[in-house]
């Protein structure tokens, strides 16, 4: 197949956020973003669906011709299917992250209108904000805090790197902080969530197929790590007089490296913050991020254990900033999507699991019934600006996609 | 002795650049640094001194009763003397790093003006620009550029971290680049120049001194490491498929310390930079500076060899940002200012090697004879808003440099 309404959309898309590495900073609540839900409010209202927004402001557009309101089909039990992703990227990140599932998701509604579909349940594509917490810290802040998962306090109070609070950019970019919070209302609308996303590893490069289904969400968390030191001359003090936070930093990162290849995780130190940074001053403090996932909770947790006892011999303090353990995605849902895709595939769909960890996950936490497809990547690399998926195969993507939601809620024009 | 206009200029100084850690953030040519310029040339104003700026924005004030002009003076064999320091810190540096000498210089001519001293030779009190390189990486760069030793192709090709060119904060500055350059004509006039310093080490209070005499600035450099990565996700790229530039970052830090400690000198990282900087990314570059000094020029060499093969093997790329051998200062002009200061010191004045670069290390470099003087510091800490030096110590400074200057240009009301 081919999709037009997807190639123009990915058309459109592609400048937006885009800097000299030829990746992307779409950061929260920054002009970028606004941008970015701009984009996608003008897609809602060029396709006639009903767009709102919950509590928290991830966006969720309506399409629903059946009798009544949305809500007056819920309230008769017919909850809604969504499909999206986010359109938020990392520092430096690819195109396809997160953006591929939101413009898959707009282009299978083209592709169940165009074949004259209509849903038996409402079908909402979502677009969550704040997917990667690249700018206030935490991932999924969106999906979170309207979930519950995440205080309204303790997402507001959130700083970045500029020591901007969230409170103080929902302002700025014009929204009233007060708002913030669960929103159980557009929660009930969602009886089912399957979120498309581009694949972070080389699987399906290995299984020769374009798309896979997803198992589970691999138990995944982030710490932060305070070294403390003194801040002193470089060329003046003495190394036994010394309290440089940079030594302990160092060995946090190298134990967290080896714990991991002995237990079989990953683990990864990919930000840190020095204080005073001078070329010329020992750091007084050095603030050290630690990501831990794997397949296996229990070594996860170990390991984290057996890295930030070693932080704490150099005087850190450690903070858990989040931890998600094993998230099994609905397994009706995956089996269901599997026969979809299995009918027409020339081999079976793979299933996987993943390291990565999505709002799928925090929506399967809270309760909805969530799936997710995977579309092949051709080097395994992402949050990168070489982060790619072929032109073919994100069009399977929508295919599969466009597959799933027809099984889930249409009813065909014969 | 008290000196009231050393405390009235201190408090002045005080709230200049202080930020919320209790130390200073001022930068070159920011606007902490023009508010510290005019500062500067108020001061001179009310003095009545003749404020001039060389090609490279270092701020002369001239002290000159004689007949002619100081050009005069110097053309008939009268060079002058220079006292003085720089205004600019480090990063959350302290109080006392430069301006203690600007302040000290400024409050000597009080001193032997209210003695009723007529100089013999004109005399300076220098205030030099961007001496501690915090913003742009290379330490000295205001006397670096004056002699020739730092090329201003490449001075205003700099950037600082928002990469903005020093040419650029230059002209944001109201300042022509294009007149950026050594300057002959003002260092001809300079006959002599005295640094007075806050002590960076614990050396007088160990000795029971307030003030010390230098002997020689260590041999000093910076080392550049950009270590290459590959970005790739954090959660979904297996550890044997990973580049991860912050292993090799973690491994330079390690072998520094380690290599210092057996050779006998200190190494230092404290500034590192992260690309992209997530939490959740693999990082694709990570950029370290490696600061290393110790009294024996062989052995910070031979450091500096061991920690680069080293940090070579991980593939990163190294730079040497500036290299400065052992600076002797002016032996002939020591031994004279220790004369004067032994004459009424109830001990014999200590004389102290430093590790720590200076404009007066330039100077000497360029053939100008020159001398520090150090006053004790109660903890030995800089380059911290710990820095501190009691106020009776500042005073006998203030005295010290006073006496040298007499000597140095004198002709008493007697």
């Amino acid at each position: 197949m081919s999709s037009p309404t997807f190639d123009a959309m990915w058309a459109d898309l592609e400048p937006v956020g885009r800097v000299g590495s030829g990746g992307y900073r779409r950061f929260a609540w920054t002009d970028e973003d606004a941008t970015l839900r701009e984009w996608f409010a003008g897609e809602c209202t060029r396709r006639r669906l009903d767009l709102t927004e919950d509590r928290v402001g991830n966006q969720w557009a309506w399409w629903w011709d059946g009798p009544g309101t949305v809500d007056d089909a819920v309230a008769a039990g017919h909850r809604g299917v969504a499909v999206g992703s986010h359109l938020d990227s990392v520092p430096d990140g690819g195109a396809f992250d997160g953006p591929l599932g939101v413009v898959s998701a707009l282009a299978a509604v083209d592709e169940l209108r165009a074949a004259g579909v209509r849903p038996t349940v409402p079908v909402a594509v979502v677009s969550f904000v704040d997917e990667e917490g690249a700018r206030f810290g935490i991932a999924c802040a969106g999906s979170r805090v309207l979930t519950g998962q995440l205080a309204p306090g303790r997402a507001l109070a959130l700083t970045d790197a500029d020591g901007t609070t969230y409170a103080d950019a929902l302002r700025a970019a014009g929204r009233d902080p007060e708002l913030l919070g669960p929103d159980e209302e557009a929660l009930r609308r969602v009886g089912a969530f399957v979120e498309l996303h581009v694949e972070q590893g080389r699987a399906l490069v290995d299984l020769d197929a374009p798309v896979a289904v997803a198992s589970d969400i691999w138990p995944h968390g982030r710490w932060r790590l305070d070294f403390p030191g003194e801040a002193n001359h470089a060329g003046t003090t003495r190394l036994a007089d010394r309290r440089d936070a940079m030594i302990g930093y160092a060995e946090l990162v190298l134990s967290a490296r080896s714990a991991a290849a002995s237990r079989g995780c990953v683990a990864t130190v990919g930000k840190v913050r020095v204080t005073p940074g001078g070329v010329n001053a020992i750091p007084s403090l050095v603030t050290g991020w630690l990501d831990a996932r794997g397949a296996d909770e229990a070594q996860v947790l170990a390991l984290v254990e057996e890295v930030t006892e070693g932080a704490r011999r150099h005087g850190a303090e450690v903070v858990r900033e989040s931890w998600t353990p094993t998230t099994v995605l609905d397994a009706g849902l995956a089996d269901r999507l599997r026969a979809v895709l299995d009918r027409d595939a020339a081999i079976s769909v793979p299933v996987l699991g993943t390291g990565a960890g999505h709002d799928a996950g925090i929506l399967a936490t809270a309760g909805v019934p969530s799936a997710m497809l995977f579309v092949r990547n051709p080097t395994g690399v992402s949050h990168s600006p070489a982060e790619h998926a072929e032109r073919d195969d994100c069009h399977a993507g929508v295919q599969a996609l466009a597959d799933c939601l027809r099984d889930l809620v249409g009813r065909g024009p014969g």
